[in-house]
């Protein structure tokens, strides 16, 4: 973030918490420049961000006031999805890799990308804790710590499961490398190729193309985009599709940002186990609330062990260390072998850098900073795109993780926005790439883990002038 | 190692290398205390492991002496396997996992696990140098050495083929979690459910286990104990079977410790490329040879793209850290598609560790000590097996890795050997594991990787004494 960032993010929180108040006059350039230790051009730049993002305004030979209007949120997608429930082979694959290729470069405005800023992550902290615990790594552990995993690191993942209530077994939990290989570790485990499993209505791309590389069929079912999937329909789907498993993610969904409460999570733990479906539970996004408590997890009413809860470290503490984790129930010796039979084990010096870092370290801070800084961002970025995004534009208020699901006017083809957006030197998410059916044609997902800097602003207002012209 | 183990290490070497000759009489147990410095206990335990090894013999009332016998190699088993060559499905994991689960604790000798002692390896300075690494991170690196992987690290591993005069672009090399994965990969990538895999007879237990989990069926093929994989009988089958790929282990394979000669290798990519049938080259162990130079690849030969090479640090520098990669020739775009729907990436930080330690560190001198430990190793093993083991037992003189393919008198049943010698604190691979159609019933495969001292030799005593009972 560049000076001039730093200081408009800072009036902006000033702003928010309301120590800056509607008509409030700020300083001069001259006096910010004087009180702030940097030049009045920093200050320029600052004041002329914050007036671009709606917070500020100027008035002619008076100077900069805080706008006197309430910030206004736009409206919600409100219709849960209606897909058909058919089952169908999944052909997705090579149209997300081709969206997703755009987008993997730095020169583009990450609007489409599935990764948070890294510069949210104690990297430094975590690079030192790995240090120390490289150094003094006992040679036996590379043996010992294969699959299922480091002890220590599978204490330390209980422990913070048991803080909120949830006995979860150190024994029960298996390493994997990164959420995504358990996720697939079970879908293996439990399916054969040609059988039918749920998703969610939209779904997250990677289950798509997981289920494609598997052979499996995907059946969409309806999903409010606040509550999350739709208990009656999901059993209809049950009876009528006899699906090997369901994948859903319960806590702050990719894309909708849909929660599901507890009541419906211990309805949803009974429902599968009525009938005997596994629920793989991708639930990485949990430790990102912005509420007053972590949610709960459908695990924590599973009594039987259909439910096989998946999670990682990787959008909350370590991107690119590659570690997650699987909680398997009655699949547990069935997920161990694929394990060993699929990569052997995960990085053994990074699993116990990990489990030291959650035994010294300061993960609760962190992650107080990291829930504030996200929640402070999605209300950037949604001020933002109410600001330059076509009348009607409705974007969902998640109280969790970094995306916002956008609902663009219906006229809107958001495959074709997405192209002209890369052309312009923004990458988006389009609708149809979360769903096997290729429905949302004028949706997008909308990453703010980014900080809403100059050159994102920017890249809203260049999304929100196509979109008006498309 | 304990300080007799080291002393009698010490003393063999100087009889290995003829500093001590047959008939050479050792000093006495008081010279020996006084001139190296430790306990008088410690010499006569050394001196007993050497008598133990069948070094040294006693005289009464003269003392220890280096016995002038010639040592005796017992013969290496003779006889091409002869399997069937019928495609049939796979059904061995639950054995093997029963098998390994015995073999997974450190009280047991291990002759029949899979890795070497990881005291073999330079943990603490590569622990230095991923200390180093990590805490000088660029965070942005935790999105940009996602797969394929560091480029940094791509080109340290390219490099190190074109040493030999190998020319593999770092673009073509996808970094893997360990070889393990990146074996997976290529057989999902090029296989579907059902179809016939070649394999060799005997072949790795790991790859039996991959074709059982993917639901493909293994096509045997028969294989010289010296030379590899009959080109002959591979033809035949890639006629009769048509088979959508092989997977071979061209050097030190395991469990046979053969090795095919260039003009085999080159033969052999000749012939996939003219079935067009992809070769998975499992060449994990290439760098771990006893002779003047590293073996070639079959990969050098590949001028079509046939070849899907896969390596790994696993046995050569870094054990537990699950590194490994693929150069997958003209199945390149599928291969990264698999990956990165399947774990995404490779550990970050790891990566660069490995990159830098490549790059500023000593591996060449210590793949030269590593490579000698491994190759007096052999000798020990071989020579305690010709002393303990039951007259006619063959043993495998392999010119790399670090198994030895043990076959026992006909009568011997190797899965009821090997149950007696884990109740007695010894683990053995025993030979159907390494087969589909559970054959090489009176066979054993002996892992050298571990230091033979008091314990190991014991192990042996032990397993020869069982093998005697039958």
């Amino acid at each position: 973030m560049k000076r001039f960032e730093a200081l408009a993010a800072d009036i902006a929180t000033s702003i928010r918490d309301g120590l800056l108040k509607p008509g409030d006059r700020l300083p001069s350039v001259r006096q910010a420049s004087a009180g702030r230790h940097v030049s009045p051009a920093t200050v320029f730049e600052a004041y002329y961000l914050l007036e671009a993002r709606g917070l500020i305004r100027s008035r002619p030979r008076s100077g900069y006031y805080v706008v006197d209007k309430p910030r206004r949120l736009p409206a919600e997608p409100e219709t849960a999805s209606t897909p058909d429930s058919q089952a169908r082979p999944v052909q997705i694959s090579s149209m997300v890799f081709d969206i997703l290729r755009s987008a993997m470069t730095r020169d583009v405005v990450p609007l489409g990308s599935a990764f948070p800023s890294p510069l949210l992550f104690p990297l430094e902290k975590l690079g030192r804790v790995l240090a120390n615990s490289a150094t003094h790594m006992d040679p036996w552990s590379t043996v010992d710590d294969l699959t299922p995993g480091s002890l220590e690191l599978r204490r330390q993942i209980a422990l913070r499961y048991v803080l909120d209530g949830v006995h979860i077994d150190p024994g029960d939990i298996l390493v994997t490398n990164g959420a995504m290989e358990a996720l697939n570790l079970c879908l293996s485990a439990v399916c054969d190729p040609g059988d039918a499993v749920i998703v969610e209505s939209p779904c997250f791309y990677v289950c798509l193309q997981a289920l494609e590389r598997l052979g499996l069929h995907a059946v969409e079912v309806a999903t409010d985009p606040r509550e999350g999937i739709d208990l009656a329909a999901l059993e209809r789907a049950f009876q009528q599709r006899r699906p090997k498993a369901c994948w859903l993610m319960t806590n702050f969904q990719n894309p909708l940002g849909s929660a599901m409460s507890d009541d419906k999570k211990r309805a949803l733990a009974e429902l599968v186990a009525r009938y005997r479906v596994p629920l793989i539970e991708d639930d990485v996004y949990n430790e990102l609330y912005f509420g007053s408590r972590r949610p709960a997890l459908t695990k924590a009413f599973d009594a039987d062990g259909w439910v096989l809860h998946c999670s990682s470290f990787s959008k909350t503490l370590a991107p690119g260390y590659r570690v997650g984790w699987v909680t398997p129930g009655r699949f547990a010796a069935r997920i161990a072998q694929h394990k060993l039979t699929l990569s052997l084990a995960t990085s053994v010096p990074v699993q116990l850098a990990l489990a030291r870092y959650l035994e010294r370290g300061s993960y609760e801070r962190h992650l107080r900073v990291l829930r504030s800084t996200l929640e402070a961002q999605r209300d950037d970025y949604t001020e933002a795109i109410a600001q330059y995004f076509p009348a009607g534009t409705r974007v969902s208020r998640p109280g969790g993780g970094y995306f916002l699901w956008v609902e663009l006017p219906a006229s809107t083809d958001a495959l074709d926005l997405r192209q002209r957006a890369v052309a312009s030197g923004v990458s988006l998410a389009p609708g149809p790439m979360f769903s096997a059916s290729r429905g949302f044609g004028n949706f997008i997902r909308v990453n703010f883990g980014h900080p809403l800097d100059k050159r994102a602003l920017e890249g809203i207002r260049q999304v929100g002038r196509l979109a008006r012209r498309g």
